[in-house]
């Protein structure tokens, strides 16, 4: 039997936990709630558990990640260590398992604020016991209960509820509690709980995105988001862009393949959220999805070939409401699955979520609104009229193809100042930890900053006899180096190489290129765009000026931009919130005009013009040219 | 290892069978695709299996339906016997089971002809390819194309349609076809096919008795049934009545076990139908059903259990409109299962149906309904009012508890002459063979003709003295011998006997009771009743006059009485074949007051009253009275 009698003091968590002689380190961290990065899952392959021993004795062994001198020096792969003795053990940031609860941001919107009016709503039911005089059904006092105290009227039921309806409403003396999907033509019953459980009304949102999945919880009571996570979208093993995910869905079981691996990304961010809130998947009501059209195919089991086949036509825009459950996703089986509708197969239901957020479908005058994602999108317009287009960036700007890109969570650089006389950069990363990686905004930021101060040519090369250490030749061209090996935790030197401006040049190109040919197609004057909405699943932050400065947003007044942070995401969550929303969002679908940039004659030279820092046509960057100069 | 080295020969199918030294009789013959009548399964306590050995060694033994002279002579109960060497078999007919088609008679209905209006409609489509310029979805195409040329619109779609679109659509150069289900708020395309399947809308209704399954294959395009079948309930193992089947139900699994005999039992009357019409389940386009309420919730997997508690509490009247398949009935998996709606726990969809099929809820001046089933009911009323109740008769009227009576199948005595001088009767058979039992239009028949000619005194005895060899006294009280043993082929005599008789009595009064307390409760003259419909599962004709004769109708003038048949079965499928005849029944359901005979002081009185031939107040009864005196 287990003794227990061995201390194991844990730094900087200021914390003890017992073990038994020879207990596996991993498993006494895990039970003790502290999840370590163990991508192997504990096999000893992935190296990802590393931690210090100050003091004591716990037995290890050299490993491809822990050399003999490392070993002498204290640290351990905590799957492949054992505890013999009370001891004192470091373990760093990078060994966490990040879950990355961002901060929740209130998306800044122009619309209106949400009136309370949710897809979802719980009420509390109290039936009188039946009577000879008036023997109605159990359902038929249900529905005149709901009709008399609700004013719920078209009530259906599905048949899952008839057969628990006779025992709960028994059972339940002092009450029951039903949900109701409020749908376009009837309030359908979709769960009867017993007693009053009307507290718990939580639903999650969800952006499925190429590279990185979104998840957000909302309390529907208060209207407010509790907590947000991303993770990367498991389908990257079969591709990066949506493009090269199209053709593996045509081999023998790859569409399966990529619906499982979106299923799995989905659940993966549905148990962080759940864990993070401590809540049991049973507490969630109902939920929403908005992703780009290929991903909905993939998610939904449709056959996505003819997207990517001219005149790219999707199986459909609109998705039919589901049980999340019915596609594989770990939430509860009567709890229904929502998916904004697309306008296009390049015009998504993440597009539509984020116009519905920015409320920009409601303006008077002309907005433009920018998706920086592995799937950029442009859309001009307002109430009266929209247009809209996709401009494939690729997925830099989400770090993607990125020597030492990563999605924007906790250790990931999304800040960076470049001292010009110096060149030595001040960094901030999320969680304000020791650096991993660089996420999208740290990349516009790390980008206009070499630029800016001169390291870096327009042609996005750097600058060459610049008397610096922190420039080298690497494989990948000439490169930068962020943060040294041995000054930060991951072992390695962060760098950013010419390659990788390369790649931001052709991603920044391609969506500069994409709303400058919208603008121009509709003979629209720049000077008349009254509002400019930014999104993207670039991380938390958007430097504005640093992204003008290398030629990614327009060089306009800096008053008229809003960034939204995620808005397709904000939009799915709203849609859950808001009946009008999703109706807005079925209407805003419709009445998008979307053009095909391939085959619009000027976006090519477009194109080119943008593959330089800031463009080309300086005249077009007048405020960076002014102050480059300086 | 099995040898299979015996040979059975069949008579008088001429054909050979092989077995093993001690195999089951039955279990060959069911291996060979021969299935003989084993209500019991095989457990040897229903001596439905009767064969005769002719040569050879088939061992067997006495048993309550095989005496030990039977069995010297041959006789064996299939179930029971074991086989020992080649040998030589007689199969009798009464011991096949059979499958009846009956042929399909019209319904006599006095509401206007059906409209062409199918809840369930096959349109033609052909989608011109995509093109650039517009390249809406497939499924938008698909929507505009049924809106343009069919006018269809609020048109959705199930997610499976989906995912076979792109490819049916693409595969079908000359046309595809899709099947639309006409729901209340919306079009619901639930199936396509390549080309042009329009000629095969066939849809199926079902009457899912206590004691019977009624099935009918009806072909949408001409409106016109076009085979009708019948089979047992096999819920029967499981008691004989609704209140017995209740009880099981509360047994563990006992609702599970009640649910899938009910889906078997459907599942055989759609075998018959398919091989009869030599159609396979892919031709079948939707199917609705009509069933009392007790039979609604054990199909629908329902607790039934306060349908017999006071105050009576089904669990809902209305039930939702599922996928067939997903109940376990052998239809393919779009297509759904229509319910008709219940009044009460003990008004169901069966009665509403033959409401709709009748017409009567149309008319200005009160009718009177009356179901001669297991469940007997009464409906009185008409377009102002309607006002109903349920009076249990029991299963006599369909052959049940009677000691020859059988279900409407073939060899079934459905009506019957009496020779008042000599007594001898000359019998009709449904098939015109050999009589094997009486189903319920015999049984009143016999009964009738028994007591006009005499032989039957009015307390339901036999008159004592008669010089005939048709009266004999028997097990259960005298009894009167329909066919003598050896002028049939079942091999044993079909008898009547007093118990009998008292068992329809019973079945009568329980009916006239229910209908006189009735009209009396809402002061309805007699007189005032401007038609009467009757309909029950008892066979294809019901002989009014004898009908009246034993009381069972009552007397009043013979032009307003209709016979609707199976009023059930037309009504399920007249609901299939008209989206009006649904709502109409919507609608009834929902305005027949329900009146509760058990707690109704005058019900019991009336129910003594009407324990004798024709009744004991003949004045109520005056032709019969007069042709009696004749």
């Amino acid at each position: 039997l287990s003794q227990n009698n061995i201390r194991v003091y844990l730094e900087p968590d200021n914390r003890e936990v017992w073990a038994s002689p020879g207990d596996n380190l991993l498993d006494i961290l895990g039970q003790a709630g502290i999840t370590l990065n163990a991508a192997c899952g504990g096999a000893g392959t992935c190296g990802g558990c590393r931690v210090e021993v100050r003091t004591g004795n716990i037995a290890g062994q050299p490993t491809p990640f822990i050399s003999t001198v490392d070993l002498a020096s204290g640290w351990r792969q905590a799957c492949l260590s054992r505890v013999w003795a009370d001891s004192v053990i470091y373990i760093p940031p990078t060994s966490r398992h990040t879950t990355s609860s961002l901060p929740t941001e209130e998306i800044v919107s122009r619309g209106s604020p949400v009136r309370y009016d949710p897809l979802f709503i719980k009420y509390q039911v109290t039936l009188a016991p039946p009577v000879l005089n008036s023997n109605t059904s159990d359902l038929g006092r249900l529905f005149l209960f709901l009709e008399r105290e609700y004013r719920l009227r078209h009530t259906t039921v599905d048949l899952a509820i008839l057969q628990q309806l006779p025992i709960i409403i028994r059972e339940s003396l002092s009450g029951c509690t039903v949900t109701i999907a409020r749908e376009a033509t009837e309030n359908r019953i979709i769960n009867i709980e017993t007693g009053d459980t009307r507290k718990v009304q939580y639903v999650m949102a969800f952006d499925l995105g190429t590279t990185t999945v979104w998840g957000q919880l909302i309390d529907t009571l208060s209207g407010r988001s509790i907590a947000q996570t991303i993770t990367l979208n498991k389908q990257i093993t079969y591709g990066q862009d949506v493009i090269s995910r199209i053709a593996y869905s045509q081999r023998k079981e790859g569409l399966t393949q990529l619906k499982q691996a979106a299923v799995s990304s989905l659940n993966h961010v549905i148990q962080l959220l759940l864990n993070h809130c401590r809540l049991n998947q049973n507490q969630i009501v109902g939920s929403a999805v908005a992703a780009n059209p290929t991903m909905m195919h993939l998610l939904f089991g449709l056959d996505p070939q003819y997207i990517r086949l001219s005149p790219y036509v999707p199986v459909t825009n609109t998705f039919p409401t589901v049980k999340a459950a019915s596609l594989g996703l770990a939430l509860p089986p009567h709890a229904p699955l929502v998916s904004l509708p697309a306008a296009s197969s390049w015009i998504g239901g993440d597009v539509i979520a984020g116009l519905v957020a920015s409320g920009m479908y409601r303006n008077k005058y002309p907005s433009l609104y920018i998706d920086i994602g592995t799937n950029g999108e442009a859309i001009l317009g307002g109430a009266e009229w929209m247009v809209g287009a996709a401009c494939s960036a690729g997925p830099a700007f989400e770090g993607g193809g990125i020597t030492c890109g990563m999605v924007a969570q906790n250790g990931a650089i999304e800040d960076c100042l470049i001292d010009p006389i110096t060149l030595e950069p001040s960094l901030v990363t999320i969680g304000g930890g020791s650096p991993r990686g660089i996420c999208g905004s740290g990349l516009i930021s790390v980008l206009a900053g070499l630029f800016m101060s001169g390291a870096l040519l327009p042609n996005g090369k750097y600058r060459r006899g610049l008397t610096t250490e922190r420039l080298r030749q690497g494989d990948m061209g000439v490169e930068y180096i962020l943060s040294w090996a041995a000054q930060n935790e991951i072992g390695r030197d962060i760098v950013f190489s010419e390659a990788d401006v390369d790649n931001l040049l052709r991603a920044k190109a391609a969506l500069y290129a994409g709303y400058e040919t919208l603008r121009q197609s509709v003979g629209l004057p720049r000077e008349e765009i009254s509002r400019i909405y930014v999104t993207g699943g670039f991380g938390r932050h958007l430097d504005l000026e640093k992204a003008i400065s290398i030629g990614l947003l327009p060089d306009l007044p800096r008053r008229l931009f809003i960034f939204l942070g995620n808005g397709s995401l904000s939009g799915a969550g709203r849609a859950l919130q808001s009946r009008n929303a999703l109706m807005a969002a079925a209407k805003t679908a419709r009445r998008i005009t979307s053009l095909e940039l391939s085959s619009h004659h000027g976006y090519m030279a477009q194109y080119t013009a943008a593959l330089f820092l800031p463009h080309t046509d300086s005249a077009q960057f007048p405020s960076v040219c002014y102050r480059l100069a300086k």
